[in-house]
């Protein structure tokens, strides 16, 4: 009885560590996915390709196929970061439909506090200004650029001028530090609430409101 | 002649390793401004109370009669950097003197991100929230409750009501967003703008700007 439980737990170590099969596209998002997870539970700092490997059950090797490194790695995991906040901002703004500029502003603000809400160890990497600057992460920098021009043009929409993409623009970054700043407080604890989704949209709304006014003000 | 040399060099370091003497009140001061010169050099993480006392020039017993852990320092190191950041803000605004409740805003928002930009490690340590709620570190609470007790009040006097000391309104709230948004865009390099004072108190103009219309809008 004893060694058939004994054989049988060995067994089922043996199906969780066999090494999982993929398709080569499957895997890298397999593995992104794995990372994210892990970053979300322990911070980036303990985040090692021989690590990712075990916890996405395939050879210690497998990730080194996509990642040629740890930072490469956080790179991807950043870029798809932007990629995923821009398009949560999109079809947020998507679904304010027939509504006004300011509406869109304010969806697309509140989705932006809402990521940064839950999943706030992305972010804070996203935004850690690591890879910054490093040509060899172009997709990183792009990813962020195309986040930060769904806000410019939002902005141009709410004060009524054709959309611009000139996220260098006072008055986007306007906009891109309100919003960025309320998710850093929130995320970092700085306000005496209780953070959740429902309280960081409450407040993204009151707050892209005060900001709509300003942008739209003579 | 080599001997000399060396006896002279010996005589330095003795010279030099030799515990300073402070008063007991001087000496929290000295080692509160050699950890923020750690801080900024190293990060917070490499910040050891030894480390601190060897840099400092004093026994390694000295910073123990001062702050009971690393935590303790760092809450110090913390609840001075809100002190020196409120301050900096009414400093800002008294040279305001006469001006508008607008300007006396945008003075103080600007020097919110001049502070940020010239004591980037201690603006992050101070917001980084590890030691947020934690009832042993009250004088940090209270020092940061009354640095956003300035932005409040002048965002109340810019809208033209009561002062308001309730950092919980959307309206503080949004200023203080605005401000921080900036501020740590900016010390994270996200920016594609070389980060000086200069640069700083620009873009800090024109984003109060905008908040300013913002918050006297109907």
């Amino acid at each position: 009885m004893i060694l058939t439980l004994f054989s049988l737990i060995g067994d089922l170590n043996t199906v969780k560590m066999a090494p999982a099969k993929y398709h080569h596209g499957n895997l890298r998002q397999a593995l992104l996915n794995a990372a994210e997870k892990l970053v979300e539970q322990t911070g980036p700092e303990d985040l090692s390709l021989r690590r990712l490997a075990r916890e996405a059950g395939v050879s210690p090797a497998a990730p080194y196929h996509h990642f040629e490194s740890r930072q490469a790695l956080l790179a991807a995991l950043s870029a798809r970061g932007f990629q995923q906040l821009g398009a949560a901002m999109r079809r947020a703004t998507g679904r304010q439909g027939d509504g006004g500029a300011l509406e869109r502003l304010q969806a697309a603000g509140i989705a932006y506090v809402r990521f940064a809400v839950s999943k706030p160890a992305l972010f804070r990497l996203m935004f850690s200004g690591f890879l910054t600057n490093r040509s060899e992460y172009g997709e990183l920098q792009r990813s962020a650029d195309e986040t930060f021009d769904v806000l410019s043009e939002l902005v141009g929409e709410t004060r009524g001028t054709r959309p611009s993409t000139d996220t260098a623009s006072p008055v986007a970054l306007t906009a891109w530090s309100t919003v960025h700043g309320l998710a850093t407080l929130l995320i970092d604890g700085r306000l005496d609430v209780p953070i959740s989704d429902r309280k960081a949209s409450a407040l993204a709304k009151e707050v892209t409101r005060t900001l709509g006014r300003g942008l739209r003000a003579p």
